[in-house]
């Protein structure tokens, strides 16, 4: 009996105790979620916009329900137009039409399909036909469900083929009981359109945010945050006294990011396919190649992740081996530092990366200079385990400045790819401006597929009645 | 003219050679399309069991508009539960439950907040109505909006946002028009209740894929893959004779899909906590614990990309310095991917990884072999900077076995942290056989939060009256 009251009283003063901290705790809670929300909208405003944007869409076609004449014409089929504001409206123009179409498309297909199976039902006879119906939807489901496992399917067309998999459900068995099953379809595809117009509207008139302005911003960040990182390593790996603050290391710990960006690239790459031409991207603008150049950036990054293993390493390296090398390493590390922010506001500006070119040459010259430096028979006076950690370090380093060559190429190639879109646009111009061509097969681009022509254009060929 | 002839001559004959080679490709991408669907089927044929599930659970929803009785008390409602199910009713138990609870939580918490809404507006006279209810709207949807973009709100409770705002807006803007608002209320929420229940059980009942288990195995896997690597690396980098075939480099390859597994680990560990206990995992499974093992197996992976750039490596290591390191190097590498290969059997098993034990003391003590190797004067015969890439590569061996350890260790605190639960489950349930107990408090385990308090049994306690 003790021990239980025992047990009692410790509970009971426990939940005393706690119970007299709580309006503190509860204060504490409060401040700490207006913070973390006041960040949120700091770190980027355009998610108030957004959140602001989903209101007034969600106000705008709710007025076919205060409208009295609007409302006589499509009953509770208004109800859709909200539905498909909320699903179909996201945050970037790509996501919002990708996801338009897809509910588009696949609700025109579906309902066809939906009622030719209906149709095909209601022929069989009273019996048969719930049967028939549910054969066909056991079917349908389970063969669109297993499409969805497909990689590339679900990658561009998951959301098409959950509506297309609920439309044709609803549709044909729907018309089991409805008669008027026209006049239902004809109403909630005109909801639906509705709101899908809305929502692309509201996302592109209002503040719109392209998801290809973000992948092209996410990739140069990603390689400026290398960068940074590659600038402070020689202060900070050879203790270089005092230029080291708190504020460095946090700018140096950025690469982490990048490590596992792979996911978010691929998503907004999937998005941008969608959007039509915007500021400096047209249509048909090689969103593949930053997913290349992304690969590129994080194999990069796994080294200096490598090399972070040893910015505060305590093997201390013997003087005299430290102060040899400490120059061309630092002066490798720096240069190709100086090469990635270099081919980031290269990728910003889309311009070739030809102000990266010297501080690459330098970095490999560096690189070179530390070889010449280890042949020299710098062996002789040390001890080879004391130096081995500085000497993976300079390997590591050599590693980095062959990655961020691969990274200049990439953003190279993508520069000619994006450029030779937009010549190609030009001549198309051109063309149209009624002057006669000739079709030239050329070899295929890498990352496009199929044939390619390039229109070459026939000067003489103006002067031609 | 002659040049737009020419244009024209030329499209034709590509256009009719393409319509030659029709049937021909057509026949090799219908191949190709159904052997891509036979080795999806092949890779997990648990896909072709869901989507056989997926028919089934429509299939009987759909009895709703079959059955006379059934459809009378639902009308057009019944439409819901088909919706239901098409949205709820995903791979895994975990991610299913989910969806269910964070579906039905919304939509009751959403509607009775509508219904209020709705109710405040309807007493505000006819002209402040409409006004008031798209302040309502406008308000809700911009707030919830903007809590879906939190980090933690997104991982866990992003489809009962969405539900939510789906509800309020379509409860409280429906309540203007329609009169009988808990009538249609009531049948859409018994609609969504038998949507939900049918997903669950069908998810549950027919070969239920569980979440938990998809991760547990997963970061076994990949443990394992970093494990073959290393027992291939060091034949394969000091091309020991004979050893080395086509199949064994693709197995080696694939540490590379350990290296962007984050996000995987992520949504299984999300799914995973909703799951009820099963098999030998209970509900308060420390699935937290699992992403910090990901997290160190991912920092290894890292260790191992820098290492797999070597393996090709075109530089020739001179051979008398080969010959020296090869037999520690190999050591330090097999021993470690052994390691690496009972650590992740113990966690499959769930026992304390003391197999792997030997095989990292051996792998430590290769390193220090190495080391001492490194000491005794290899440096006078040879020249640093041929030796420099074998250099970084026992480098970022060693670094590999330390991380192999930290792995051992938070499997280690795994298997403890699982054990705990089960065994304060086991006194849990004495204690229910009404043994008094006492509380006493313990200090916290890492990666749970909160107090913790272990129950210990008081023997003699039995023995009182």
């Amino acid at each position: 009996m003790t021990f239980e009251i025992q047990q009692n009283e410790l509970v009971s003063v426990s939940g005393w105790g706690r119970l007299k901290a709580l309006p503190g705790r509860l204060g504490t809670k409060i401040v700490e979620a207006a913070r973390k929300i006041k960040k949120l909208g700091q770190d980027d405003p355009r998610r108030i916009i957004h959140s602001l944007k989903v209101g007034l869409a969600i106000t705008l076609v709710s007025f076919i329900y205060y409208v009295e004449s609007l409302y006589e014409g499509f009953g509770g089929s208004a109800m859709w137009a909200i539905l498909t504001v909320i699903v179909v409206l996201e945050f970037s123009v790509g996501a919002t039409l990708g996801r338009g179409l897809n509910r588009g498309l696949a609700t025109f297909i579906a309902g066809a399909l939906g009622f030719g199976a209906h149709y095909l039902a209601s022929r069989s006879g009273d019996k048969v036909e719930p049967i028939l119906l549910g054969l066909f939807v056991f079917l349908m489901a389970g063969v669109v469900t297993f499409i969805r496992f497909f990689p590339q399917m679900k990658a561009r067309y998951d959301y098409g083929l959950l509506i297309f998999m609920l439309t044709f459900c609803l549709v044909s068995i729907s018309g089991y009981r409805d008669e008027d099953l026209l006049d239902v379809a004809h109403r909630r595809v005109s909801t639906i359109l509705i709101g899908s117009f809305t929502s692309v509207f509201v996302c592109i008139c209002i503040c719109p945010v392209w998801a290809g302005d973000d992948l092209h911003n996410l990739v140069a960040s990603n390689i400026e945050n290398l960068g940074s990182f590659l600038q402070g390593f020689g202060t900070e790996y050879f203790k270089i006294s005092g230029e080291v603050g708190e504020s460095k290391t946090a700018v140096m710990q950025r690469y982490k990011t990048v490590l596992n960006s792979k996911q978010s690239e691929e998503s907004l790459a999937n998005s941008a396919r969608w959007e039509p031409g915007h500021g400096p991207f047209r249509f048909s603008h090689p969103w593949k190649q930053y997913l290349k150049i992304g690969s590129l950036t994080r194999q990069c990054a796994y080294r200096i992740d490598a090399l972070n293993g040893y910015v505060n390493s305590e093997i201390q390296t013997p003087p005299e081996f430290r102060s040899k090398i400490q120059a061309t390493c630092t002066k490798m590390s720096m240069e190709s530092g100086k090469a990635l922010m270099e081919l980031a506001s290269a990728l910003k500006t889309m311009t070739p990366p030809s102000s990266a070119r010297p501080h690459i040459a330098e970095s490999e010259s560096a690189a070179k200079g530390l070889k010449s430096l280890l042949q020299a028979g710098l062996c002789e006076e040390i001890d080879f385990l004391e130096v081995l950690p500085a000497a993976t370090v300079a390997s590591l380093l050599v590693d980095v400045v062959s990655s961020t060559e691969k990274i200049a190429e990439s953003i190279n190639e993508l520069t000619t790819l994006a450029r030779y879109a937009s010549v190609e646009h030009i001549i198309v111009e051109e063309k149209e401006a009624a002057v006669s061509v000739h079709l030239q097969p050329i070899p295929p681009c890498s990352n496009t597929s199929g044939e390619h022509h390039v229109i070459t254009i026939d000067q003489p060929s103006r002067h031609l009645p």
